[in-house]
């Protein structure tokens, strides 16, 4: 026995979108990067904002003696701070950094909350489409992921989380904007949402966490905004990172928020610190952290991923591939074409692999919890999107 | 119900060298760092070698495109390839990049490789004593930690390992230098431990994985040398780190290198990455394995860990402490000495809690699976050492 069977039947169903990042290098080495259109993956390909990469060469310059070492598993308290900050703009309540932990990007964030709060059997109830990755995160701690589906415009749908409401419900867990569908949850949901769980609580005697997952809260458009979890619900937990907004994701820095208005507040915090130790993140990387702790308001321009949004929607349009239009993050989820030439599965597995034949790389959404749809994430270059029209064009007319 | 029970318990049954390390850092508000004896952490007060603080500046200078994104979740070729040389200096073997995947820290590596092997119940064995976050990290992935006795010189006990050995058997985990103690296991003993392992294989069919975790590999005293496990043992994985050997702790980052001798090489690998990448670290951070790319044969100097063995053995010898002469790492694991003035508890917890009285923070052995011990980390200033003898004799003479 090599590695552990349930491993191995794991990895055999594992992510798509981390084998197409690697097919994707493959077919780039063989066509040359200007003829593969990889919309594969959420690697940012926006530079770091200036005020970051200024942060980044002072840091290193200055040479702080015991820089490296450890501090305490949940940060520096200079880092927590300054994040307590960043929380308190956005939630428009006063945060302090004891209710921050620092954490290796937000999947480390998150694994440290479920490691917290989740006792074996207990479910976490995700609206579908979500990130692929939370099932396994769940799962890590003896969780169970609990899909529920989203309307048709992929907005809440709280009589679906009402129905999957029981007394194994540790939490649930919101991603808005959403990957894959770009979806922001607007405040009025979030209300209803945060209603629905307080009389469920009150009904069970237990009452779930909200965890909201933002790591795309700043990339966003048409002027919406981000429901301030905070102000809505007392149990509400917020993990994040500077991944997506400052395109640091191979960085690892992420951080906790605890609602200090939560009775447990305290209790989780400590619990985070706790598991953030014990899984073996031991802390945040020191040296980002006190980047972070310089440039966490560092200015940022996401107008190109407005500009490469409309170019990508342009290009399907010509093609004929339907989409959902993205209110936030920098994904595109669209529907499987009919077919019109040849018959064969209508999966979204098979689109795109059809897709790669032209040399083009989706993610399929059966592993996103939605089949029929696939994502294409446009974090790449305009000239790669509009280089793209004739590819997608040809791919959807021999479909 | 705030956090997971199991999680509560587990925290207050939780390290104690957290809570001393912090405790510390009150300690010293009060009475001034000059007065606290913190001997608690094994947080390296050297600063980085000179040529890694190079490579930071360098690196971020450098400022390269796209260097803080997703790589593959092993981590950057370039840097695979420079571990792997430095394993094959280390071990006397070619080793290619293929075999090596980097990791958050070498907690972060010992994680992913018990999610890669361990099935639900399997066992790790382990001698006693041995670094407390063990027990966690085994259990993190369903499996359990089996302590054995070592020898009284705390060499390894080849027969104690083989009662241990069973059909739950996954692997056994070495760690040499040892923390606490220091102890460096022989080449005779290891090879003895291999034959153990292949001979419990060949009779029970199933071949224990032979675990080396090495982040004190290079902080070595009397000219001894690590035995290179991949000489001796198809099947060992070596786990590592810079946190100790470059004072990088902060910065997590470390490696997973796997004997590619071993027939299940690639399957371990493969687990090993997808375990990073499941388990929320994702891929070691971006601007260390880059750094570490640079420097990570850059010479560093111990003889102060040298001189600091020698004058904190002297302050004990004065005091009349009993302890183990470490033969690498920088702790000094020692006896409670026996009560000669008061009664009670001959616990090492009751006599760091009376050190603690003088201002000498220590960790009590029962976390590390050794009663009546307790741990002293030398990685402090030269002064701190000396002017610590004072309060160790008091300390004794009270006692």
């Amino acid at each position: 026995m090599a590695i552990a069977p349930h491993i191995k039947e794991a990895m055999s169903g594992s992510s798509f979108i981390r084998k197409m990042f690697e097919d994707g290098i493959q077919l780039k080495k063989k066509f040359g990067e200007e003829n593969v259109f990889d919309f594969s993956l959420g690697n940012p390909d926006l530079e770091p904002p200036e005020g970051v990469i200024t942060a980044i060469k002072e840091e290193a310059a200055a040479d702080v003696k015991g820089s490296h070492g450890y501090m305490p598993n949940p940060g520096y308290p200079e880092t927590r701070a300054a994040i307590a900050k960043k929380i308190s703009i956005e939630q428009n309540k006063q945060i302090s950094g004891d209710n921050i932990v620092m954490s290796v990007g937000a999947a480390g964030a998150l694994n440290s909350v479920f490691k917290a709060i989740l006792s074996p059997g207990d479910e976490v109830i995700v609206p579908a489409p979500f990130f692929v990755e939370y099932r396994s995160y769940a799962a890590n701690h003896g969780g169970k992921l609990i899909p529920v589906p989203t309307n048709d415009d992929f907005s809440l749908n709280i009589n679906e989380i009402k129905k999957a409401l029981s007394q194994k419900t540790a939490a649930v867990l919101i991603n808005s904007p959403n990957n894959p569908t770009g979806k922001v949850y607007s405040d009025d949901d979030i209300i209803m949402l945060s209603d629905t769980l307080t009389a469920h609580g009150e009904a069970c005697g237990r009452k779930p966490y909200l965890i909201a997952d933002e790591p795309y809260r700043a990339i966003i458009y048409n002027d919406l905004h981000i429901a301030p979890v905070f102000q809505y619900y007392d149990d509400a937990i917020i993990v994040s990172s500077f991944a997506k907004d400052f395109s640091l994701p191979g960085e690892r820095l992420g951080y906790i928020a605890v609602n200090p208005a939560s009775s447990s507040a305290a209790d989780v915090i400590a619990a985070c610190g706790y598991a953030t130790r014990v899984l073996g993140y031991v802390n945040a990387p020191a040296f980002f952290q006190r980047v972070i702790a310089r440039c966490w308001d560092a200015k940022a321009d996401y107008s190109s991923y407005v500009n490469r949004r409309n170019s990508l929607t342009a290009v399907l349009n010509k093609a004929g591939i339907p989409y959902a239009e993205p209110e936030g993050a920098f994904y595109l989820f669209c529907k499987v074409p009919e077919r019109t030439v040849t018959e064969g599965e209508m999966t979204a597995g098979a689109f795109c692999d059809h897709l790669k034949k032209y040399n083009i790389l989706g993610v399929p959404g059966a592993g996103f919890g939605k089949e029929g749809w696939f994502r294409l994430a446009y974090c790449v270059s305009e000239k790669t999107i509009v280089k793209s029209e004739a590819a997608f064009c040809k791919a959807r007319k021999e479909w």
